[in-house]
């Protein structure tokens, strides 16, 4: 076998201890030819809830994924639903950089007609029903649901399973949904049993998107494809030396 | 390793003088744990070029995209920009069923902020920008060129890429796209030829998408998070009974 | 009086049971020098439910179509709201091909801010929804709702009334629509009673359109203007030989 | 044969000698049993190139429509393109009143992908151009395209076709148009010799749309089908007592 | 100080018995270095609660802005929710032009991802809903809830603020509405009373648009920055001699 | 006279040189009750010429902000078309903030049908036209034409006031363009004279904006009107404790 593809996927919070989760996570949909490392950022907040959040650890995102780049990672996965700091580090690097989002919503989009985010909490509403809009698919976007804890509460997995089935089924019923989308990376081990209620309850087939998942097969087919962000659209700034970041 | 999954490439037309070809060119992005067999249709049209095209040859596709799964495939691509007969049988089916376009514009929305098709005639033009209007996602769509040769003209590697190349750049100067999509699953070995190009033209990576490629590692993707189209958008009709297509 | 017009309609299913109360509908709506023939294709499935319906079907309809423009018809009329084969036979004649949905869409458009399609089950929702999208005309659609009988179940008239008055309430009241459209070239004389109780609930006229209604009368004004489809929009395939569908 | 339908047609002109004219032209797509009276309004502006000369004239039109109504009309034609008057007499009464765009443009997108207007001057561009947003149907519209002349200097029918070929061409090759719709309606006897011009460029059918033509069609049809505006959407003022216009 | 600037309020109703109020209320904003003159026309319906009353007094305002102007007025605010008048002035006059709708939702804009209005009766929903398509702002715009008083009967100060209370409940937690709109320009003294009342239930800010407040602080801002409309928007027509409203 | 209103600018660059030219432009629309400080911060980048730069700039705009409020100031203008660090700001304070895009936009929105942006160069073309994406916006958005300077180079000001006036004129002519939005806050004294060489050349009135006069006078009519942003489109995070930027 050839030397494997290498993904770099970065927690943008400064707390460690989802790590060894998250390896777990991605490495359970990884093909044999991707070596996945997983690592979060030392510094900044412990958690991203607004867009302040973003603010606050983007910079350390960045640096970081400049870092993979010159460690030769083949791309980087920043777990963050709302892709904090990958738009900025899409200006200075070459290799593909991917939140949670997009492949997210273009996997949904690729399954079914309309899809809703169920998330964590109705204060991120707002920003992440924008996200619709920014990246032009909003007739493919049905509603936004939140369940009501905050990120550092979705430790009881049963719970947050029976809150996430519930408003699946008010976005299916009400809001013409016919995919879910789990609006938060935190969500691990929780698309799966969802799916298993859907389907019990329809009798047929509704995809619940676990983004860490989708991001990470996202990605690993821009690398099998040699694809990486346009930089037409992603341009690095005059201010950046290259060395902003270096060891 | 354990046992591989198993993708069915269908190309839909009448004609199997490409099997050879597709079958080398998936196989370029195939994973390693990905078995990958390319069959075409055995009646209907020798190709696609019309929405005509596509009735015709559409129920023979379902036919043996049923047969694929019957057969134990994970999945089936059916190599056609247009993606003849995928939204009808994916009511029919359980496995995820992909055609060229879906691929290939996510693919290019993940990476830049507007994409342009290069297609292989006039004749396509509106039955493929409509594409963008069916499935919501317009406001990424810059504009669709032709290079006014048959499918059955594309032999000539050297003049499609410059063909497509001079689309290329038209698109991103006077109609703003930022990333390429080929449009016509003919285009073998193309889009890396026109990529180099543009990089040399513009100095910076500008994305061209395969719609081979792009197709094949997003079922892959599919199938590895065990994700399939959703059965609340694609129902199965009361007049099928499932013997239909049985051997 | 001078030669009439001669305007074909096709009932694309494999079922004649319905020929003569569609010959009476349209009849109703007919201009003095208008002569219509009403008939079905005599293969593929017995209703359309689905989009599988619509590929099984669609090729029997198309070439019943070559046929009435061989036979001198000045246009024909597809009595199907999906517009089962429409599009295909557009590019193969030059008479005009219209099916239910967008003689329908416009007619409402043309009466009103907002409408509502209320159709006969829960399975055709999302495929009547995309029509809105591929033909450019989302914001004027409010809702779709079904009323969960089978094209075959819909004999009892009253039923029919009663359950189409029931979702046009729920349409107006609950998803701002200010008109109505049938989804169905099933649903014989509904409009008319529907339409005079929403009078009486609400003292003013609320449009309920009659989708066979709709599209005779469309497509009268389009013979009579002497206009047909575009043929930039709708070319023929080289495939084509014109001989395909001869006597 | 029963008793004709009966259709009021106004121009919105303070100016009576294009009546004749406009008499032959929308007779020309009469149906047998339709009877069609045409007058203009006695006060106002001579023509209408702004939104100032709309309000001018609006105020005639209205009581120029009830007082139709109330002489036993089936519907009325307000022969402008920009329908002036058309949406506040709506209010007023119970018989369908239309105007030029909404037949044209819904006629247009009957027929082809997208459509582009050719009008009389850069005046009316914008005002005309926002019909597109206001009705929702903007994806169907390509471009506007003005020959510069008042509408009062259209006398000379040749160099009108020789103009609005030239404009439509552009629209065609620079702006995607499928289809071409006059946004005038004093371009009498235009469509049809720039639809030949056309068919001759192209050799296939390009349609071309004449306002008055089709607005007599589209109202025909509403008659027939016995469908009127909804006055869910058009509400009669609390300040109307129905006999403002009284005679 | 230097001479301020003159803003010349219209009342676009044939009723004096607003004047004295609103000149009060639009004082209340007023920059020290603004004079206001308030005045309504003289002719013409008593309340615009309909198309049909725009169309009946707009021309009384287009004369009385034409007065403006020569009057050495700075800009001209027509206090009207739906602009009665304004579109067909700003072709006629080169100093700014408002009414109540557009300084109302770009100051929504502004502050929150998307607004609803909350307006005086059923029969204006559509009529109001329809400036979002016009304006092409669409995605801003959450729902319109009417509390079905009619213009004159909102002298009850406390039953309007509690009606628009609970319509303004209805919007933020059905509609996904994070800021409300007051469709109506009688609606004074409303929306500061509403936005307290929205603070203490959710303990934090919610603006409530007052459209007099919001036009006349907007067109403050435009005559401030010698900003006056595009003439190539609204162009004067040929039939405009200019002496039309002289003394 | 009353207690002025007082309003911070925030020059959201490392870099004080341009403080002083800025105060006197925004002094030059200030109402009489405005007293205005001008600040920039003093770490970061010193320009902002892509995503990256906002991301290194945002947190020091972010923390004078916060500081801004703890002042007594009753608004923020962060001197930035791409309103960097705007959106985060507002999350975390009570006075309104606003940055250059927005108020110029609904400015020009204000006064024509279409607006095109003049900015300085081709790498932030997509950065800047994703805004009226975000936004909601799009149909109102004509196009991006850079001027090809950096924003260092922009200190000859003939050199600029031609380049930006010759894009006015390819905006107007082949992009449909009826108002002129300045795309970057450092066009300082640019906007008048442009307006009159379009004045010259067209006859007529067509604006354009100098973002910076825009949000000024924006961000005064918030103030006069209490309003401020709305916090359920801006939560403040539960990680924001309040004493991170605190003295």
């Amino acid at each position: 076998m050839t030397k494997p593809f290498r993904m770099k996927v970065i927690i943008p919070i400064n707390n460690a201890s989802y790590n060894d989760e998250l390896k777990e996570v991605v490495t359970a949909v990884a093909p044999p030819d991707l070596y996945i490392e997983v690592d979060n950022i030392k510094a900044g907040n412990t958690s991203i809830e607004s867009r302040w959040d973003k603010t606050v650890n983007a910079p350390h995102v960045v640096a970081m994924v400049v870092q993979a780049e010159h460690d030769g990672f083949d791309g980087v996965f920043v777990s963050d639903f709302d892709f904090c700091g990958v738009e900025e580090a899409r200006e200075l690097v070459d290799i593909p950089v991917v939140g949670g989002f997009r492949p997210s919503a273009y996997t949904a989009m690729m399954l079914a007609e309309k899809f809703s985010i169920v998330t964590f909490a109705h204060s991120v509403m707002d920003m992440q029903s924008s996200h619709s809009r920014l990246f032009g698919i909003a007739p493919n976007f049905a509603s936004i649901s939140p369940i009501d804890l905050t990120v550092h509460q979705l430790v009881d997995r049963d719970k947050v399973v029976e809150k996430v089935y519930q408003a699946s089924l008010t976005a299916i019923e009400a809001h013409g949904a016919d995919a879910i989308i789990l609006g938060c990376t935190g969500f691990n081990y929780i698309a799966e049993p969802v799916a298993r209620l859907l389907k019990e309850k329809y009798q047929v087939n509704v995809p619940v998107i676990d983004p860490n998942h989708a991001a990470v097969s996202y990605l690993y087919g821009l690398i099998r494809n040699n694809l990486s962000q346009s930089r037409l659209t992603y341009v690095t700034s005059p201010n950046y030396s290259g060395t902003e970041y270096s060891l």
